[in-house]
């Protein structure tokens, strides 16, 4: 069973609910959102990855949803299970630390004992002032389709980690020999530390009137599905249009891949994915790029060459093989 | 390093926080609590339990903790990661159908593959109506130690699993040939589903104006540590007093255990431990215990045959072997 399909029979289990957001919005007096997000070693990370490198990663994770919700983080709440050789200690305190960069207070938790390490992060936070929450189902026919930065650069970075890529110290060690060195280093970084778009996310929450967006984390192709699906419209992209990291055809290629796929379906982007209507744009600071259309007809497309071609949704399955 | 010590050097680190209690209570326009807990397959349950019962038991070692706090339950946030070969479905149903008994709404959560099945769940609640906050720092001395159920009974059960009894359908299969047949379905029902004392943290929440709680995950003895520690004030504990189930005793002998060592550090209790002032006594129908006294002269006693003995923090270390 797939993870979508599951959720879906879920949902219909539950009846109205809460689900089906980044974060969920709690009727309350002064409403806070809620995300929880998962990092398991041979799952999301190598088991040998630094520790503190997950801690870094499992925040900004997780921060990146509250980001598509345009949220201010506020509390953390951590589950930490791990085997008795990870060092604990490591982690917490990059993870601390990491928390008061974003003005983020850890304020509870649970420890225990796992043979696989197994990090489970709720963040909880609040709208931003004047602002708007961001939903994915805000997009409308005719809106712009935006992406607020490169896409398949963190699937590079994680084939090159299956390589033998780590961080050391300040610096990234490649495999042997590996070009381009620079593309690649930075690929590493991306995948490991991906810096979630919170900035972003508030503009859009308080500038913006209308739109939809979400955190693009499963693959570009398949959260545009995810977008398209909870408004009930269809988006039409345009391959020349997708942004690239430097470098990037030619770190692909050095990985042996095509780098569209990569770039459609690499999944752990990390970069918010949102509709504005035609003639509303972010500021150039955020480097946001438009890659599309919003349409009435349902389905999703990609436009290259002059043809279109349905755009299946294609990208990672958290319950897949 | 274990788990006490290595969240001493973390609440070090952070300084004042919401850190120390069952639950959180976040400073907010109408206050809720959140609290976190997982249970990890190898860790808190035998790999090859029905996922329905494992869902029920993440639900309710959660409650419990909110029972702690006087807190009423509300949204439920599930990370789930587990191996292909778990019935994940099974999981979620009988997950949502235990959530809509207690009036929880499953909130939002995540879903991933892990070799290791890894439930973790966050609970929010609000404060019951007209209500005050339990804290684990709210014992005085002079005030009597109550248990709201009784204890070590878990640990049997959990030891009864360890020899092969399994739920089968509304019935428990144990060892065969095992005696007392009748305490030991008892033990392992309590060990599989404990029931969180709500109706009671929430007659504490209302009816008391003063008193400590907190639930007995860990064992009475390392438990009653950390209300003294909390509110800086010791324990004298009777020992004749402790609440034991009927045939307790001989099935302790049955798995050759001491019934007291198993009622003192067992753990997975999941009743509530409070004071309160003396000449206040919660409703009989609850079942309460007045196990002792709170004294102002620190360290934690336990009285038997007219002698008094330290007694020390043995139980749970969810970090230890």
């Amino acid at each position: 069973m797939t993870e979508d399909r599951l959720l879906d029979w879920l949902r219909r289990r539950l009846g109205p609910s809460l689900l089906g957001d980044d974060a969920a919005v709690l009727p309350a007096g002064r409403p806070i959102a809620v995300t929880v997000d998962s990092q398991i070693a041979g799952t999301h990370f190598v088991p040998d990855l630094d520790p503190a490198v997950v801690a870094r990663r499992l925040l900004a994770v997780n921060l990146s949803d509250l980001a598509a919700m345009g949220t201010e983080p506020a509390y953390a709440f951590l589950a930490l299970s791990v085997p008795a050789e990870f060092d604990a200690r490591r982690f917490l305190a990059a993870f601390v630390a990491a928390c008061r960069q974003h003005g983020v207070e850890l304020a509870g938790g649970d420890l225990a004992r796992s043979p696989v390490a197994t990090a489970t992060l709720t963040l909880l936070g609040r709208r931003g002032q004047g602002g708007r929450w961001l939903h994915r189902s805000g997009a409308r026919a005719g809106h712009r389709l935006w992406l607020g930065g490169t896409v398949g650069e963190s699937a590079a970075g994680q084939r090159l980690v299956a390589l033998g890529a780590r961080p050391k110290g300040r610096t990234i060690d490649l495999p042997p020999g590996f070009q381009p060195s620079a593309a690649a280093r930075r690929a590493v970084r991306r995948h490991l530390t991906p810096v979630p778009q919170l900035e972003l996310g508030r503009w859009l929450g308080r500038h913006s009137r209308q739109g939809g967006a979400l955190d693009v984390s499963d693959g570009l192709a398949r959260d545009l599905h995810r977008l398209c699906r909870e408004s009930a419209v269809g988006a039409v992209v345009e391959a020349d249009a997708l942004p690239l990291a430097p470098g990037f055809a030619a770190l692909a290629g050095a990985l042996d891949a095509d780098p569209l796929a990569l770039a459609l379906s690499g999944g752990e982007d990390y970069v918010l994915l949102f509709t504005l209507p035609a003639g509303v744009a972010p500021p150039e600071a955020f480097g946001c790029r438009e890659i599309g259309t919003i349409t009435k007809r349902s389905g999703v497309f990609l436009r290259r060459g002059g043809r279109s071609e349905l755009l299946p949704a294609i990208g990672w399955d958290h319950l897949g093989g």
